[in-house]
């Protein structure tokens, strides 16, 4: 289907809670109808949040956005009570009662709110929990190995360094050079984005590799470079299973090692130190090696909070210490880590 | 509560697929009222399966059991439709109607059945599927690292190399020294054998460190020495993710790596070659490493189809090549094993 987002973010546009809204709003290659935000209501989201590099009317209520187009409402805010708060639930009652279709990032569920899902009977809208996993998931089989498209997987040394966009940037890099290259989505906010995908962290863990391999088997077919979303990272000892999953799942063919050089330890309890970038890099590839060998071809640094030559500087200290090519793909980096990762799988482009 | 099992094995007894019956007949600390499988009716259950080192009585039905005492209904054979073939389902309902304890470890769950759950709510049985996990399930937290208790995982190379055997013949051998071992069940013949667990192949992925963490939490505060079940295996790759989330979770100050020494590669799809012991032993050891240093101080081999004597040249052979005290719990070993984790446990015992 072809969707026109209007994003709910009221009183939150400009928070860090509105992470998932604002990945979307930044990647989503369907068109935006409008943001809803009271406050910066009349303004353009260019105005208020010009690094999303979007334009798009913000808008003060749900009849304002289907005025402008939409078809899909996005709930993609953390919000501090975890399901919809109030006003937020009238809201999407009337986008349910216009027929919208509810694309649902939050960890509650529509579909057991009795409600709306009732509501959503009566006028043909969609419901999408876009965390909920498929009932279909089978356990891993081997067949990722033998997927004709060639496997990426972005990695990292922790939780928020960049994984989901480094392998959005990569395909977009690569269609740049002719190359059919897909974002595949492992995670709520690159679900949205790619428009499918399972959330590999909501799966039962016996499934975890089943699920990753499925979204490598449900690719495009036509597609010749897949660029998988990781998850997590080893050295987080709440995620590392389903990061070791996603690492098994997948079978790539080669990895991208994602990292915030200003990182020392991971940025959640129990605060555990990070290894050397060489440490982390080897056991990346050495539990890869048994199943099928993945090098780490290049590695995305994520240098936000930095002043941009001190970034500049740890990627060059980076790709000399390692021998790996190195940059920031939120500094226009793309294209050369994309040169690297062509130039390892050894393709034309 | 003290329990007197009735196990329903019927047409199954001897096969392979009431792995779960076995281990429960060969270590429950509970009475074994009788164990239903109407081809042996009549005999003793050390004559059919001496290996088990049980005596009970094989009964052809469940009036017979509750005659001879028992408290609760054992489903723990691997059905081949899955859920309960027909005659099992009247057994079941008799059981329950009797006001047994229906004690469940198929895949398939007693609290969807609604015909059971309504008859159990009259009777007042208690239904137990021990495969769901509990609902209150927390993220890990890292509070795991803080427990009084020494805490031991078993790990291995495959699955069945013998991860629940040793951690219970471990803390058998712990008690008749005196140590206040504890085993620590994380998978469905192991909660059934300790009363309580949480089956870690079964929680949703992002909190599996969590659930492992959870079972160490709620270990007895008398325990001085924790033996965990481990899962699965790192060269496994539809079951890795699980044993990361494991040694993570319960961050154990030991390991004790098992293996059977004649297999080269895993036993299901895709059938990768496994690396030599020393590999795989310094693996566990650098994925523990940073967030809580672990040894293998320990390898339980299991030398189950090879002679006797091949499997004691085996035995020493891994020894004299890895430097860790190595032996087969299923002949006799446990007490070997358990004086060389003490030693490295630096206790007394």
């Amino acid at each position: 289907m072809s969707r026109s987002w209007l994003v709910l973010a009221d009183g939150f546009l400009t928070q860090r809670n509105a992470k998932t809204a604002h990945g979307v709003l930044r990647y989503t290659q369907d068109d935006v109808a409008g943001v809803i935000d009271r406050e910066h209501a009349g303004k353009d989201l260019i105005e208020i949040l010009p690094e999303l590099g979007r334009k798009a009317p913000i808008v003060a209520s749900v009849s304002e956005g289907i005025a402008g187009g939409a078809t899909s409402l996005l709930l993609g805010v953390a919000t501090p009570g975890g399901w919809l708060p109030g006003h937020w639930r009238d809201w999407v009652k009337e986008a349910i009662e216009a027929g919208l279709e509810i694309v649902n990032g939050l960890h509650g569920f529509l579909r057991e709110d009795e409600d709306l899902v009732r509501l959503a009977e009566e006028s043909g809208a969609r419901l999408w929990d876009v965390r909920d996993p498929p009932g279909d998931i089978p356990l891993f089989s081997g067949k990722s190995l033998e997927v004709p498209q060639r496997t990426v997987l972005t990695v990292g040394s922790d939780c928020a360094v960049g994984k989901m966009t480094t392998a959005l940037e990569l395909a977009n890099a690569a269609r740049v050079k002719g190359v059919e290259a897909e974002f595949v989505a492992t995670g709520q906010t690159g679900i949205m984005i790619a428009g499918r995908g399972i959330a590999v962290d909501r799966v039962i863990s016996d499934f975890t590799s089943g699920a990753a391999e499925k979204v490598v088997l449900e690719s495009n077919p036509s597609s010749s470079v897949l660029l998988v979303e990781g998850q997590g990272s080893l050295w987080h000892p709440a995620y590392s299973g389903v990061t070791l999953g996603l690492l098994h799942g997948t079978a790539p063919e080669a990895l991208v090692f994602c990292h915030q050089p200003n990182r020392t330890q991971i940025e959640e309890p129990p605060f555990t130190r990070l290894p050397s970038l060489i440490e982390m890099i080897d056991t990346y590839e050495h539990l890869a090696r048994f199943l099928r060998p993945a090098k780490v071809a290049c590695i995305s640094i994520s240098t936000r909070g930095l002043d941009e030559d001190v970034g500049r500087w740890a990627s060059n200290e980076i790709e000399e210490t390692t021998g790996i090519p190195t940059g920031d793909v939120f500094h226009g980096d793309a294209p050369k880590l994309w040169a690297a990762l062509a130039e390892h799988l050894a393709l034309d482009a």
